[in-house]
Parts: C-alpha cells; sequence; structure tokens
C-alpha cells in the first residue's frame, strides 16, 4: 500500500457537494462551521479535548495530487473545472479550537472552520473522525487517570486497538491524559514515552515450570525483574516462585524483586495475600501491578476494598472503551453574505438536533476566588461578555438561571490557523499532560463522579438565545410555506 | 511523521521476553501460538474472520531497521547481541489461517504461528490488533447485511472512525461482508470499490432555502440526483421541495428524480409517508434512502413495520459497534523440545481462562445434503478425523454429545506462510465477498438470529479433551508442589 494521502479520507458526498458549490458560483463564499458533540462520552460529566495535532498536521498537507485527480476523473462524476480547482487546493480558512487536554461538554463548539464553503466540507470528514478518535482516548484515559488518585497508569492497549495507527494516537492520547508510559514501542519510539512493560504468560507457559521462567527473566532483567504470577495460580505457585527466585537469585547477587503483577483472579483479594506473603518473606519493598481489563468503575472498587496497587496496566478501557462513541458533528452555522454572516440553523424532524446558529464564540467563567469553573457560555461572536455580573440561562428550561460575580472569564477557542497560515504553536506532550492536570483540576468534583455527574452549565447568551428561537421560528414557517406550493402543484 | 516501520508496533514485553529467550540459548525453539476469542463478538451467534490481508503484508515485510535499533538501544533493556539479531530479524515460521470471510466461532483457533518462539511474540500484538480489527468490522457489517436481506447497504462510517487507517479498513470488511459500496473515497481509491454519497445538511443550510439548494444540487448531477430532505421537515419542507424540483427542472429537461435520503426522525413512518406522496406525485421510481445510526435490530424493526427502503446508508454501526470488543488472544499452546510439540497451558486462577493445549487443526462438518455446517471440532495436529461417523462432545458438559454422519468435513484453516515462505495467494476482495456470501449461507438461520442465537458447537476430539483435562490436573498438582517449597524456604 503507498503513501496514503489523507486528504482522501473524506467522505464522497463532501466532494460531490463541493462540485455544487462550485457550479453554482459559490466556490468563495465563506462558510462558518462549527464541531461539537451532542452528549458527553461515556456517560460522563466531562470530556476532554483531542486530535488538534493530527488536525494541524492534515490541514497543512491538505491537498490532491495529480493521482487523486486521476482516481476522482475516473469515477465520472466531476467535470474539469472542478477537478482543476481541487488541483490547486490548500486550505486559505481560519480554524478555531479549544487546545488537547481541555474540558469539554455537550453542545458547545470545540472547533469552528471559517473558509470558503468547498474547503470547509472537504475536510469535514477527517476532521470528525481525529476529534472522534482524540476526545474519546483522552477522555477514557482521563477517567482511569481520576479514578486511580495518583496511582500511577500505564497504558497496555495496543492489541485491543483497531490497527496500529488508532493504537499510537490512543498511546498519545493516554500520554496527554496524565498516563506514566505505554507499552506501545511504536508510540515510544516515535513520541519518546516511557515504554514499560515486562513479561507475559507465554514466557512462563514456554519453559518447563514457572520457577524456571522466572530464573531465566531474571537473569536476563536482574535491575528490572517484574514477574507476572498469575499463569497457573498466584498464592500457591505465581508468588511463592518469585520470592523463592528473589531469595535464590536476585538478593544472593545484590538485587531486588521489584515487582510483581497479577491479571486474572479477584485482584483485591490476590493483591492483599501477595503482599502479606511478600512481606512475611522480607521483600516489602516489592511493588504489586494489576491489570486485567481495568476501567473507573473497577479501580475505584478495587481502591475500596483495600487492594494493594502500586501500578495499573490498562489498555482496553483508552483504546476501545465499551461506549466509545463521541458522535461529533459538524454544522454550517452560518454563510457570509457581502460581508455579513447570516446565521443557518438545521431544524429537522428531531427537536434536539436543532442546532444553535451562528458565527460564536465560547467563553469559560471560573470563580476568582476557588479558581473553578463554573460554566460556559456561547457567545456570537461579536459580543462582548460583561466583566463584573453575568447570568447564565439553561436554553433547555430558561428558568434556570443563575447570576454570577467575582469570575475570570477565558475563551476557550485558540486561533490555530488564520487565514491559512498557522498560527497556533502547538505544545509538546509533556506540556499538554501538564495543561490537562491544570484544567482537570478546575472542575468541580461532582461534574467529575463516575456516575450520575452533576451537569456542567454550557448557556447561551441572551442574544443567541434569542437568535436560535427566532430562526428555528422562520424554518418552522418555511415549511408551512413549502407545504402549500405543493399542494397547489398537486392540483395543476 | 515519517513513514512508520509497523513492526514496531509491539508491545515492550514481547521484545523484553524475547531477550530473555534469547539469553537462555532458546531463539530457535519452536513454538506453536493460537489466537482465538472467547465469546463471539456483539452478542451474536458467530463472527466473520477479517484482518488476514493485513497479516500477510505485515508478515512479508517484518524488520527492524537501523533508526528501529538506535531507538531499542536508547531503551537501555537491550544487549548488543539481541539487538544484533533483531537486526537480522525477518520470519521464517509458518502461518495457518481461517481466510476473510469465513464464519468463525469462540474458542476455535482462527490463525495458528509455528516459529522460533522470539518471532512468533513479536508479531503477538500487531497480529492481534489486525484480527480484532478486521473481525469486529466484517462481523459488524455481515450482521447489517443479513438482517437488510438484499436490501443494499452503503457503509457510511467514516467520520465515526478512530483515524482515517481504521476507516480504510472498516470499508474494506464492509464491502467483504456484502456492502454495496462506501462512502469512503480513500478506500475507493486504494482497492477500487464503489464510492457513494450525495449530500448533507450543509448544502441545504448553506442556501437560502431548501428549494434553492435542491434546483443548485440537481443542475450539478440531473443523472445521480438523490436529495437529502430532512433537514427542515421531511413531509413539509424536504419531500415537497423534491417533487417540486423533479417536476420543474429534471423531468422537463428529461430526467429522473433518482432518490431521496431520511436521515432523522421516525424513519418507519416518514420512509412510508415520503413513498405516497412521490406516488401520488407521479415519481413511483424514485428510491428512499434511510440512514441515521442504524444497525441490525433498528433495520429488522423499520422492515417488520413496513418501511419503504430501497437502500440503506450506514456507518457507526460497522466502523464502531457499541461492544467493538472481540478480544482476540494469542497463547502458547505448544513448544518443539527434539522434534517433538510438548503441549503448554495456561490455567490461572479463573477457569474459564484455561486454553485449550496443543498444536492443533480444526474442522468443519457440513451436512452432505442440505449443505449446512452442523458444526467444527478441533484435533490435535497428527489427528485423522473419521469420514463417517463422528462424535462431537461439548468440552463443558461431556453428556451433550452429538453423533454424525452424511457429512463433508473441511479443514478450516489454510497455510498461509510456510518456513517464512508466502504460500497463500490471497483472493481479491470481491473474491472474499463472494465467498463470505456462499460462507454465510451454510449457517443454520438460527445461529445468525440477532438476539440470543443457538450455539454452534466448537467441540473438541476426545483426545484433546483428554490432554487438555490431564494438562489441568498436572498444572494444578505442581501448583501444590511450590507451595510446600515455600513454606519450607520460610523456615529457614
Amino acid at each position: 500500500m503507498k503513501n496514503r494521502n489523507l486528504t482522501m479520507m473524506t467522505d464522497f458526498y463532501e466532494l460531490t457537494m463541493s462540485q455544487a458549490y462550485f457550479k453554482a458560483g459559490k466556490k468563495d463564499e465563506e462558510a462558518v462551521f462549527d464541531a461539537f458533540f451532542r452528549k458527553n462520552p461515556l456517560d460522563g460529566g466531562y470530556a476532554v479535548m483531542g486530535g488538534v495535532d493530527r488536525i494541524i498536521k492534515l490541514v497543512k498537507e491538505a491537498h490532491f495530487n495529480d493521482e487523486d485527480i486521476e482516481y476522482l476523473r475516473s469515477t465520472g462524476q466531476f467535470t474539469e473545472d472542478f477537478l482543476a480547482y481541487l488541483r490547486d487546493f490548500k486550505f486559505t480558512g481560519s480554524i478555531y479550537a479549544v487546545p488537547d487536554g481541555t474540558p469539554v461538554f455537550a453542545n458547545e463548539p470545540i472547533l469552528t472552520v471559517k473558509a470558503p464553503i468547498i474547503e470547509a466540507q472537504i475536510l469535514e470528514t477527517i476532521l470528525l473522525s481525529y476529534l472522534n478518535a482524540g476526545i474519546i482516548h483522552t477522555t477514557a484515559a482521563r477517567r482511569v487517570v481520576e479514578a486511580a488518585e495518583g496511582i500511577g497508569i500505564m497504558e497496555f492497549g495496543a492489541r485491543r486497538a483497531l490497527g496500529p495507527d488508532a493504537a499510537v494516537e490512543a498511546s498519545k492520547c493516554a500520554m496527554i491524559a496524565g498516563c506514566v508510559g505505554t507499552s506501545n514501542v511504536l508510540a515510544g519510539q516515535e513520541y519518546g514515552f516511557p515504554v514499560l512493560g515486562t513479561m507475559a504468560h507465554s514466557l512462563v507457559t514456554e519453559a518447563d515450570s514457572e520457577y524456571e521462567a522466572f530464573l531465566n527473566y531474571a537473569k536476563a532483567y536482574p535491575n528490572n525483574c517484574i514477574l507476572l504470577v498469575d499463569t497457573y495460580d498466584v498464592l500457591k505457585s505465581g508468588v511463592p516462585n518469585a520470592i523463592r527466585v528473589a531469595k535464590e537469585f536476585l538478593i544472593p547477587n545484590g538485587y531486588q524483586l521489584k515487582g510483581i503483577r497479577i491479571d486474572s483472579g479477584d485482584l483485591a483479594y490476590l493483591s492483599k495475600e501477595a503482599k502479606k506473603m511478600l512481606i512475611e518473606a522480607g521483600l516489602p519493598d516489592t511493588k504489586v501491578c494489576l491489570s486485567n481489563g481495568l476501567n473507573e468503575r473497577t479501580i475505584k472498587a478495587l481502591k475500596e476494598q483495600g487492594a494493594v496497587i502500586d501500578s495499573i496496566g490498562l489498555g482496553d478501557n483508552i483504546v476501545l472503551p465499551d461506549k466509545a462513541r463521541v458522535g461529533c458533528v459538524y454544522k454550517n452555522v452560518a454563510i457570509n453574505h457581502n460581508g455579513e454572516f447570516v446565521s443557518r440553523i438545521k431544524v429537522s424532524n428531531e427537536a434536539a438536533k436543532a442546532i444553535t446558529p451562528g458565527y460564536k464564540k465560547v467563553y469559560r467563567f471560573y470563580d476568582k476566588t476557588t479558581g473553578y469553573a463554573l460554566g460556559d457560555v456561547i457567545a456570537l461572536h461579536e459580543e462582548n461578555i460583561p466583566r463584573n455580573k453575568f447570568t447564565l440561562i439553561d436554553p433547555n428550561n430558561e428558568a434556570n438561571r443563575l447570576t454570577i460575580k467575582n469570575y475570570n472569564i477565558r475563551e476557550l477557542q485558540e486561533a490555530i490557523f488564520v487565514d491559512g497560515k498557522l498560527v497556533w504553536e502547538d505544545p509538546t506532550i509533556a506540556e499538554k499532560q501538564a495543561y490537562c492536570n491544570k484544567e482537570m483540576a478546575t472542575l468541580y468534583p461532582e461534574v467529575k463522579r463516575i456516575d450520575n455527574p452533576h451537569g456542567y452549565y454550557v448557556d447561551l447568551t441572551r442574544k443567541l438565545l434569542e437568535l436560535k428561537k427566532e430562526l428555528i421560528r422562520q424554518a418552522k414557517e418555511q415549511t408551512v410555506t413549502y407545504d402549500i406550493d405543493t399542494k397547489l402543484e398537486k392540483r395543476l
């Protein structure tokens, strides 16, 4: 398989629509698209932004080469003038996005593209794919990091990822979210992450006995000897054999048994019993690592049951959580007509799918005293947000209002590209990790609660709320008019 | 990001274990590893094999280049002799696998690697990742194809996939499973699949009115005009506007309205009402395409409710189904000691995790008269299966037996690599699709039922069953011995 041009990772309709715009003389018409999701992933109270780095790379390199044009020509759907346009395609618009590692919430624009409509349209598919992946991995990883409360999480999920590309992306997101390392050698090589891991059951089953396997491993890694003790029986075989290797080989040669790993069975019970045996054997410093399909809930339960946990290996629930859908959408919210942005709305037959129209900004309010995030407000782009006193209005129930004072305010989206130029210096992964830690500390614990979290406020300014209601009203009226038109037609 | 060497997509412990084998003088020791999953994915009665093509490509190219060696050296965990071994690494073993598109079932080996243990170990991570991805996409797609009973399914999931690589793989698997096309242009380009799709809501919201949007689109694609009718209101606006464009522009110019697509609301009701309107308007040939997060269950329900469906657009549930975990594992089942395969087992503290040991083959029995698959049996490699009469024994309940006669028998795994040489000519995607259709027709409808499917028989030969029981017994005995050893030690 040759090197892929990822600009071609687009739904076919992006291109057919683009040609329709092109034919209608609208190729330079400027449009605004918002990306957002409708429900926080993983039934949580928050999500964590991810994928901006891949978006930057894609947009910088966006193009169609001769081979691509030839392929598109072969579909028979495109005319030469449009293909010539694509041959010269590059992104000339602006992209604003919430930086990787920021907590984000349902129904707020996390990325906004303001660009000639064809450019905005062609990028839709891959932007969404990058956002959906980046957000699910970062959020899932952060949820376990929060649950572990300081116990190091090692990302071990490569084999469960839907392919190598997804595995490396998940490792990267896990690191941003605060994991301490990854088992994925390719991710380690690409990003310089700590790569971790010692042995699998096959090392034990290969040998004639568990003891022999442990001894050979200890000889190969006397300095870093972590033994997997559950191949046959943790307490009757694995831990005793580990202790024997420590006493017969490691300690006499000036080394220590660094750790044991338990990967099956009742981890709470086994970890406590194993620790007792290690202490009795005079090995109190030997670490206990737990793994086996853990997630935020099982980690919490293990801690509550007093399990002994020095570190956690966890993969499945970062690379492919049970409800892995973020469901980011990308909606046309405004069109520039002669220098003025005209707001657009989609109503549809499902009321909940009505989008928030308009070219917008998102602000986050922080309590000046505690630093906690109080809520976000979505405003029209040109609106000014008062710096002293503000009333948040719940768009789904206008009677729900909260007036706040004594706040700091911050715009959530950063300019990434302006008029085609990359203006954002993307932080390193380590910087993103530190930023994510700092950002997550601004959320109330109630919002971060694993189950039934408190809803975080994402409200609209009064002006935007009125605009949305007005546009919904207009759209509904429009439908009636058309209905009458058709009835007239039928009579013809 | 440079071109990735996917051989590096391996868990770090594969390499540390490999060095331990190397140091213990076992680099040429031949081992057998089986890949299998423990539960059919998606709560189904079957899975469909996928990912073999990517495995072939990876294994053919498996290597470590200078840059990789330099990186591995920098981790400080490897010695020069082992790094030199890796620098010369290539796969010299044999791989047997069930071909893409074959129905497969829990607990049977779907891929077997017989190779020097280090080679088998290093490939583990990426083989599993490819199998997990290939099987979930192919199975998920086949489930909707079965539910649609002949209605064409278009794979539309690119934006929901966890990245472009995962999206292209899902498109490919969807085609093998019987989908009629994909929206993913990159997949179309790479594999020559039909690329499909017409318009999104943004085409409608961009314009000043739905009618204008439809008209512009019809002008650009008079021959292939499929209009998305749910931006404002399907029955009051979308369908009437589509009819108007058909009557005012398409028909007068010698064209037809090819179709409408409904992407929200109650699809059963809306599709029936829309069809009535189309017929009333004299457009009985206009096709109705439905989309919006459909899956096998909603397709079945729509059909039961008499929905009008000429084609289905469906993506999420192929690229990222709700329970996307196949959970393939890869277990050491035998070691070659002096030319004899010694069987290995992992017992662990969870009884269900005990694996089936031994170097094995898998056979499928077909009813000679009906062609239906009667069950699979796993045998030791050297065993002969009688051709006339055979008793299947349920390994979980030996009292459950089924004696069968009048069968054809087929070995499920094909030789892919033998002694490092690729011996399998991988079929084209179209051939795989035809093969998958043929194969799926051999399953009883009860096995393919969406909910509470009948369990398909996957049994062990009596010889293999006895071996498994004996090895479990031995492993349990072994643990007691070690326990006594340790108690003795503690007294010292």
